[in-house]
């Protein structure tokens, strides 16, 4: 068979990695920006620990934490002037997904004099500026991936840009840093990381090299769910949840998402469910759904998680996530045509057509 | 814990895919020089389909086709001058391990001019040129690593080098071309690239992310041993294994390799014993020697290999290796205490003394 293997950042993973290995910022240059939002990168740790190593290192920097929460193309287009006015020769993003992803799109138009809409031509000039990535939680595997998945107002949704020059070139990976996650963070981010394995696994475009990470992160999920269900949340569970996040930006980063995703950024858009509550919600229909098509992995996917059907997967979302949001007959229509749109859909395994999107999502939330 | 992952390598997987990546070429340059040995370039088919792709892409090319078995460092330091003559902007590596191995040091040597002793040192004024690299055998894993091993005849051994710059940015693999090798080819080769999985797998510098990549080798080396054993070596066995190998060869990317490889060296420079039978000889004896110190994992390598116990790992080694070389207490000593010089030594999870090594050897080997 035929396929890519690419993973082109350089991973330091351990407590301390940033203060150990304070020598690799100099290869990145002697300006900084460091892209982040209001909270995470101060509670967290990491933006001491970041400071402290660039003081050290005699790397003038400056901080944009204005990241929205799912950051918009008007916000990444601001971070992108700051970083341009600054002269940055690299830059350093902090946080979630959304930080991390935003840092993507401030490294494209900080070298780029393009309208942010642009960037979905995956094209660009001038090579990004590289990118540095610390995370600060431990779902979006965005580190590890060329990904930038912004919100467009103008289409009601959150599509993702990006191309083998938007991997970030260097993550600085601390479970430290996920400790200020509350539980339910906590936890989104978690199924989050799993359903970017699952999905994955489970997509027309996965791999030979996909599939083993992505096996990998779903028996660490299954090792942890005693500690998330019981929230006993301890330093080496963190670590595990980390490495698994880690492990499910690799598959991604070769197989894209598909229906969960697409189906869930609706639920983030116009709900503001947060992106991994809203996967959880729809992975055990999204099962149900693939079963017949993808027995053989979806069986492997439940023994690895140490369950006897998709049942009992169902039970843990429930446990983990509580009642289900409501939606009406308007939304179902609205979310399933959106859905119907994103590219990833294509690469779902079994095919789909809106009416078996408007099913998932009325079986997954709490339809009145 | 703390630890690194790189692979810098982008990976093209699959039958045809040098003519149907060609574009990746330019991105490279004007002008490369391909290093290969003198013949499996050609028989492989791998010359033909990289010539054709650069004809068609308007590159410059010139063919360095002196590479020999276990090259020298005077031998590299001949390519790095055709090199430079011919002005090269990349470096395109065909062959087994000792061309590709080769390709690494003319890059280097075609922007330095040092003396190729320096190599050792890891640190270089000019950038390497960028490799690309092709196997034609499914052993050497040296596609995705940094390192780049070469015969020092001061020092009577085999030595690697390698930094972060050496890395192949490119490889393209396609089972094809390792169709012609031979049976005793195929199988010395699998088992070279079961020991990097192996030995990286037990080795103090084991990762979790390597040791993901050993386990998955390990197993497809199990699945192909009937394949071995009875020489019925279709495609879809060359498939397995030459992604075993490049498995093999992220392990030891991230571990390097321990004795098994430090005391085979020796029977490559002095016995001309090949280096993928070398290892082999020795593997038995390593897991018996390592077997208290690291018995859950060679239990777990066992179990991948659906074997009950050492004995039958060493069962099958006859079987596929043949009567073990003569070695006489001369060599016994001097092949110790070389092997107690490699660095590698170090990093196996037992404590060796040179008398351990001579045990091993004594083992291994047909001692008269």
């Amino acid at each position: 068979m035929n396929y890519r293997f690419q993973i082109a950042t350089k991973v330091v993973f351990g407590k301390g990695c940033i203060t150990e290995n304070k020598e690799e910022l100099k290869k990145y240059g002697k300006r900084a920006v460091i892209v982040t939002g209001k909270t995470s990168a101060k509670t967290s740790g990491a933006l001491d620990d970041v400071s402290a190593a660039l003081n050290e290192s005699g790397i003038e920097y400056t901080i944009y934490n204005e990241i929205e929460n799912n950051p918009s193309l008007e916000n990444v287009k601001e971070g992108g002037k700051v970083a341009a006015a600054f002269g940055a020769d690299f830059i350093i993003g902090i946080g979630g997904g959304s930080p991390l992803d935003a840092s993507k799109a401030v490294a494209v138009l900080a070298v780029n004099d393009i309208d942010p809409i642009d960037l979905y031509k995956n094209s660009f000039n001038s090579k990004p500026l590289p990118i540095i990535a610390i995370p600060t939680t431990s779902g979006t595997g965005s580190e590890v991936t060329p990904y930038s998945i912004l919100t467009r107002n103008d289409m009601q949704t959150k599509m993702s840009f990006g191309n083998e020059d938007t991997f970030p070139r260097l993550a600085f990976m601390d479970a430290r840093y996920t400790e200020s996650m509350s539980y339910d963070v906590t936890v989104n981010t978690a199924i989050d990381a799993l359903s970017h394995a699952v999905e994955g696994y489970i997509s027309k475009r996965s791999t030979p090299m996909s599939d083993v990470f992505a096996r990998e992160a779903i028996e660490l999920f299954g090792k942890r769910i005693d500690n998330l269900v019981s929230n006993k949340i301890d330093y080496e569970t963190r670590e595990d949840l980390l490495y698994m996040s880690m492990l499910g930006g690799m598959v991604i980063a070769h197989t894209g998402t598909t229906i969960v995703h697409g189906l869930g950024y609706s639920l983030t858009y116009f709900k503001d469910i947060p992106h991994g509550r809203a996967n959880g919600l729809l992975m055990k229909e999204y099962f149900n759904f693939n079963y017949e098509a993808a027995k053989e992995k979806i069986d492997k996917i439940l023994k690895l998680l140490n369950m006897k059907d998709i049942e009992e997967f169902g039970a843990l979302m429930d446990k983990l996530l509580g009642k289900a949001e409501k939606v009406n007959d308007e939304e179902l229509y609205k979310f399933a045509s959106l859905a119907m749109k994103q590219r990833s859909t294509s690469f779902n395994i079994r095919s789909v057509s809106e009416d078996d999107m408007i099913y998932i999502l009325k079986k997954s939330l709490n339809h009145q």
